[in-house]
């Protein structure tokens, strides 16, 4: 590792272009990093700024699968959501691309890697966390962390100054009111004119997805396969589409999803550091598949398996991902028993999407038999005697009597 | 309490008039009891018709407002589910309705209570377990577990046939290929054609709702004022209504909600007894309701309150609710802890309605001030300075590294 | 399977005799089945008596090593415990109990299975619930609960008269004023005198451990290395013993628990039926071994693998053990983390055994290194640096303030 | 609140004298705090020393009762314990210590609090989270992690000279190697010599109880009485000692546990900061209560009531008294259900206490009924009928041979 290059997490934007030659100023040789996880940016302009402005290479990673099938694909598994409403679309994202950060940093013998997050939110936590552990000795730089720096950027307008002075080319003048952080599973909007939780979101700002007022009003339907509780197969009844692979799946689902207006969300949360913050989210085909994936589970998961992985599985593995765990003992801890909560996961939904909602019509498998429907029926026997539901019922009551005498004998009301 | 009389669960239709010729067969004088909690239904006539065929006595009473205030709203406060889904109208109305039916029970001098429920459901759980908690030395009749009785009437056309016999009136000689349950906060489908879960239901089953396609084509805006985490006043600034009052709030949002569409669901689930069962659900208000709340409890409580109310009051609530186990001692332990969790819960939501979709515009809260515009600011540097992040991190990393030094040494991947 | 044919779980007492012929007269074919899973018994005296009073085979099945390495050290792994003090010994040996049963019905054609357990109890359903995951159709004839059984043998007067009349040997003509149940784990005894809890058990009663008084009075230490969370040797530097095998290190831990004393229990405990009931337990080497892996858990696990597993795999495997669900889907969930928790559990612990107490005098492991006795030093300062735990505080005392500010606000008091 | 005044926690001992004339020599005025929550110390010494040296008020507060009444009793009553071993004695003194700290600084117009304790441990935290809540704008001197203060005293050494140089007398030139927090509930050690885990404790480390060895050899005899949970009367049957009064029967019981060597431990545990690290603690009368407590709640506690409250309350609260959160709205949260868990915590506990251990002999309530003799007894049958077993067995097994069937049709194996 060489002490004078730093491996820096580059957007193309503003900000990372200004903290590149900021870091250059500094002495630093100064490679650049850029993860495609989905978003919609120009990168071989962004390479070519980047290397105009004095970086000595630049890293372009196309990490989209890897994200859908290690990251995206096990958090459907898991039902993962973050304080009920949030479906932790930038979380997701940040274990493929700090990953990738590392490798490189260690083939091209950085000793230093930097990121261009601010010193309140959630990402530093999760990049630098995911460092820390996948290279314990690394050393990171954090400008907007470090006095120096922030103390001469205290806001946009010095930012440009800067890039005046130093000629870094701005597309820009103005940015929009509000932050975003965009990748194939979703994009968060917050900060700006959103701090006030009271302000609805301008119609504008939604960019993923159509208003639910203009969505089609014809609704369309759709069927997902499932193996092991991952989606392999997508069947577009409307139009004859029949999709598979898992990129491409998911590609396809955001597609339908965006053109329903699926997905938004807008929430007060609680950020790792203590602070409640809000955001607004598009989970355009992320939050099709949490409905399909439910829903299958109702039909071929055990219930207790379904309990314990509800209690446990589940908001564990949610809060590691929010809070930028995911290398972590307690990851692979908790992570190791999806599998044994997903093998009778098999079999298809079918949904309709209309208007922002989408709606389960069916499910079926064709290898799974926990539901059986002659023992469910209300009309027919099946293998239960109605004197075994007595018995089960003057059991459970054995304890419940006990309680309600004592309640009685100390004159307590119910 | 007298041995020859029963108190019978009456509903007026065809099962329970039969059971109530049947018990009175028997030689039990039958007493009978309809409680109303919201359920559309003509009591006056169900009274008539069970005094006619042979009831000594009718008891009619409203339970809507105690039904509302003791159970509704608690289980809003908890934001209750089941299974991710259901929203547990069944199994809400229990309780209210067995405590009246052993209060009258106890103030007749009856030894018995009966009721209509099968051998194969949760209600019958739920009404014996809270008989029994209530007065522990009740005896239960469920003559659909009672050989004789079941044996005998081994589907409709046993039933209709002892109908014509016995000279009860018969309203509908075909009933509709599902079972129901209605009360002002849902009503379930279950049952005959709903067990193929793959049967996406018939467009005209659903009752309460409008279908999501004949919803209004303009949204609707409404703002709820919570106070502890109680809905305490809607607004709707499109037509200037203000609605105050527990009933009046819930009636009023189960009127715009049907209106919408909004509340349908329609899930496999799993039955306390053990068997999968497919239920179709409508909530109208309590979807509204849910929503809302979950919203403003972002706003107003404490990350960790909600992280220890999530992980176990809220699914253990709930699932003593489906299991029938309301009077219980685990309930009472349970739900001692919700005025706790809600006295930060003040300040108001501001909703649209449109198309089956409940979406949040804004929330606000003149008491309570856990958000903070200015520390949340990614602008502001509020009272966090960026050193105190980087410690922040670093002592979270300690850990962190220390297992990745140890799985790099284990020659491990990531 | 034939109709005419039932395995019969024997153990050679008055009990399981009478069952035997009273089978017989029914008209099955009684075959018998004795697991030997430790207990104290003449196995061969058994068999013949239960070849002279009618059985047409007697299987005797030597279990001890799969009792050990299937149910005794994963329950180890999960320091498994029941309601905070019961090692679930007679709970662990059913599961290897009733899958060889099941095995040789099926091998000898049985249709039927049977057992001696009572109809109050938590055998009858572990026993049950196994045979039928392991064998859905078996059926079950549990005399216990059937009425003509149960009303002829009232008392153990009864047991003795058919024994006579019947020609069934018996040797003693009275027995202890409790039951017993006995394996290399634990033996257990309940019932009897011992139902009133407030009744000191008599000092002759304990069977396995000398009472503490009778302990030798001076200290003996040992030595316990693991890997993977199960014990491989056990090193008696008193003596220089050299104990490895996984049966033969728990044998011999045994023998030096009963002669410390060590391992006796008095509870009251919550059956799985819902019945309060009095238990007294030795487990004389399970207990040694929680204390040593406990121990070790301590040094080589991660803080938050641990709390994670502590909060979910304990209690649920522990539970799912008493209610007799090892052959269950939830177990096979819960299980599937086991392994994940326990690959850092590697090294020694030195223990000292005196009078009942099982100390721990040291620990250490040669190949984990998440303990740093330099990070961990008060006096040095190691990798982090005093003002990262000031930004750690700060972080944490955000929320905090946020509330405290709160609180005054709202004239709270603390 | 005045800018030159702070309140320093001050001990008497070598360090905090040091920062005593430190924080003078900053110009600060100090007035100096003792806490007595029990420990051994001669406090109008060291009140003496601190006006010496230039404190210009001394405040020592006697907090023993509040301490038992506030902190030590509602943890016995939740059955608090951290990693399965320690009994959190440094962290539940610090709560009554940190307020009172507060108070006098409020009164006094300190605008700064002070305390001695290390940048790496848990109690800097502890106290400060606490000042935070209590008083969110006070400002703290934490002198271990001020640059300037730990560069200058970087070994006793340095504080030696200090101390020579200012005239701070010492009482010993030569301190203990490793360090001690004791309070009436424990003390610990930690540090120095314990650093390594394998190293097993001097035999005259050990301050408050004898060791086993040293025990007397006839075991004594108490009993417990408890009203909710709590312990309101002790009787020596041995000596007939009778003992009422919070803090007089935790004193008695200290009395008896530390002659019997009861409540010794020695761990390595977990730091809130992600450090592992060995502590040996003597917890005497604590730990008889905890032995006590549990007992009592098997007789007195329902069984689903006891399940929640282990699953949540214990740990929760343990970790929040671990991390020092005791100020905070989950400790608010999570105790407020307390009250409900303890209200049939009833009766009386008799026990035998010798040679290090705590046994049960028996239990009884005069109130509580949910122990029922006749239904327990497996010689009678009580309320419960063999059919009833039956039933509740049958339907446990519904989806346990569903699972199986669906084991076997796969070729899976048990």
């Amino acid at each position: 590792m060489t002490d004078g290059k730093v491996l820096l997490a580059y957007s193309g934007g503003l900000d990372t272009s200004c903290i590149l030659v900021w870091l250059k100023d500094q002495g630093y040789e100064v490679l650049c990093y850029m993860a495609d996880v989905g978003q919609e940016e120009d990168f071989e302009a962004a390479r070519e700024k980047a290397l105009k402005i004095g970086a000595t290479k630049v890293f372009i990673e196309d990490l989209r699968r890897e994200f859908v099938d290690e990251l995206i694909y096990p958090a459907v598994q898991a039902n993962c959501i973050y304080e009920g409403v949030y479906l932790l679309g930038t979380s997701l994202a940040r274990p493929v691309i700090a990953r990738r950060q590392i490798d490189i940093a260690r083939q091209e013998g950085c000793a230093y890697v930097s990121h261009g997050c601010t010193g309140k939110g959630n990402d530093q936590v999760r990049f630098e966390l995911a460092f820390y552990a996948l290279q314990p000795d690394i050393k990171v730089i954090a400008p907007w962390r470090v006095r120096e720096f922030y103390d001469r950027f205290q806001g946009r307008a010095d930012l440009l100054a800067y890039a005046s002075e130093k000629g870094i080319p701005v597309v820009q003048t103005t940015s929009k009111p509000w932050s975003t952080d965009e990748n194939l599973f979703h994009i968060s909007y917050e900060a700006g004119i959103l701090e006030d939780p009271d302000v609805t979101p301008p119609v504008d700002m939604w960019k993923l997805t159509v208003a639910a007022e203009d969505a089609p009003n014809t609704p369309e339907r759709i069927t997902i396969a499932f193996e092991k509780g991952i989606p392999v197969k997508v069947t577009n009844k409307d139009d004859g589409s029949v999709v598979t692979g898992s990129l491409e799946i998911f590609m396809y689902l955001n597609t339908l999803a965006r053109k329903h207006g699926i997905g938004r969300v807008d929430i007060v949360e609680n950020r790792f550091i203590g602070i409640k913050s809000r955001g607004c989210y598009e989970t355009p085909g992320g939050t099709i598949l949490r409905v399909a994936h439910m829903d299958l589970e109702g039909l071929t998961v055990d219930r207790e398996v379904r309990a314990h992985r509800d209690q446990h599985l589940t908001p564990a593995f949610s809060n590691i991902l929010y809070n930028g765990l995911y290398y972590s003992p307690e990851r692979s801890f908790v992570t190791s028993s999806i599998t044994s909560s997903q093998v009778t996961v098999n079999g298809e939904v079918r949904l309709k999407l209309y208007k922002a909602h989408v709606s389960v019509e069916g499910r079926s498998s064709a290898t799974e038999q926990l539901y059986d429907m002659e023992e469910s029926s209300m009309d027919v026997q099946g293998g239960l005697s109605p004197q075994d539901s007595e018995g089960f019922i003057k059991v459970q009551a054995i304890r419940i009597k006990k309680w309600g005498e004592s309640v009685i004998r100390n004159g307590g009301k119910f």
